[in-house]
């Protein structure tokens, strides 16, 4: 590892944990909530409609949280998160709410997540509004990081990833689909906890 | 609370964790390890003095672990982080040197922490150099998150956190000495875990 200190940006959703919104969707039975950005493109529109769904059938933000903490992190993502945190710092960059997401992040053990959030009612539990918190923020994050004298190491899976894997000093895809892979070769691939620890050990100088 | 996210920037050293050089003096017998930036104001200068106080002494990076690992946390500390982490998003600005803090970083469950660098050669665990980040960090820090949209709360104890305070959307001191609240009376002064987490519920609209 090169003297410059570094700081892994890593995915939340489908790296980390399973898709918040597919489970909600399984554990109460509402399909709709597994509309997804290829049936609404606009992501802004996207968290209005299923903010809506969850509103239509009475879902509070206590609901949700029981029905989030009974899902679990991905196998192996605690002791890789561990492991990681132990060589180099750690920000997750997620396009979740922090108030969904927050019985997974605690069972991830609290690692900082840069994210977008809810406004709550505390009395009733009852969703207000939401707030996308910038537009572009995985990317504006790593820049911001960047301007900071961070090296720059991100992995995702997906579309909204792009931008911060571009953006990094290296960027790694994980677990992502074929289609995405093929569309964007020049990102090393890896599909498992330890292939990607392999990569960062043989590439990046982490140590085993 | 307000819509807008908000992140807390806390200071380690005596605001989470006891002064690590201090505790390594005591621990150590190293009385010269007491040096202070009240003995020479300039902290590469100081920095570099301590280094060469360890090498002198034959001391590498597991040695320092050993003693490192044999302090705690403040009391409190860790069931302060984790409430506050439970609100907010949080990290951790701090001049230390994030290979010696570790053990207690874990202590704290590994929150994220901006800081500087050792290089390790980590066939011998000898200490080869070191690299401050950057100039004036804290502050470049806050203005980092401000521009990433985060509304930001600065709480430190000393000198060196003056401006993450000046720069934050609010500053706190936490156990300062009675000459810096004196010096700079515009910040509201805390002592205890307790008291802050009053100060943060009424003035801030964290949830007790």
């Amino acid at each position: 590892m090169n003297d410059q200190m570094t700081i892994a940006c890593l995915d939340l959703e489908g790296v980390l944990i399973p898709e918040i919104w597919i489970g909600l969707a399984e554990k109460t039975g509402i399909e709709e909530l597994k509309l997804t950005t290829r049936d609404i493109a606009d992501y802004d529109e996207l968290m209005s409609k299923r903010l809506g769904i969850l509103d239509q059938n009475g879902l509070t933000l206590k609901d949700i949280h029981g029905v989030v903490a009974s899902l679990d992190p991905l196998e192996g993502a605690r002791d890789f998160l561990e492991w990681l945190q132990n060589q180099v710092e750690v920000i997750i960059l997620s396009d979740t709410f922090r108030e969904f997401a927050m019985p997974l992040i605690a069972k991830l053990g609290n690692p900082t997540m840069f994210c977008h959030s809810l406004s709550i009612d505390y009395e009733t539990y009852k969703i207000k509004s939401y707030t996308l918190r910038q537009k572009d923020q995985k990317r504006k994050a790593v820049i911001a990081l960047k301007s900071l004298n961070f090296r720059v190491l991100s992995m995702g899976d997906s579309y909204n990833d792009l931008s911060m894997l571009e953006e990094a000093d290296a960027g790694i895809f994980f677990r992502p689909t074929k289609k995405i892979t093929e569309e964007y070769p020049d990102f090393p691939v890896t599909q498992t906890y330890e292939e990607l620890q392999k990569h960062l050990c043989s590439v990046h100088g982490f140590r085993p």
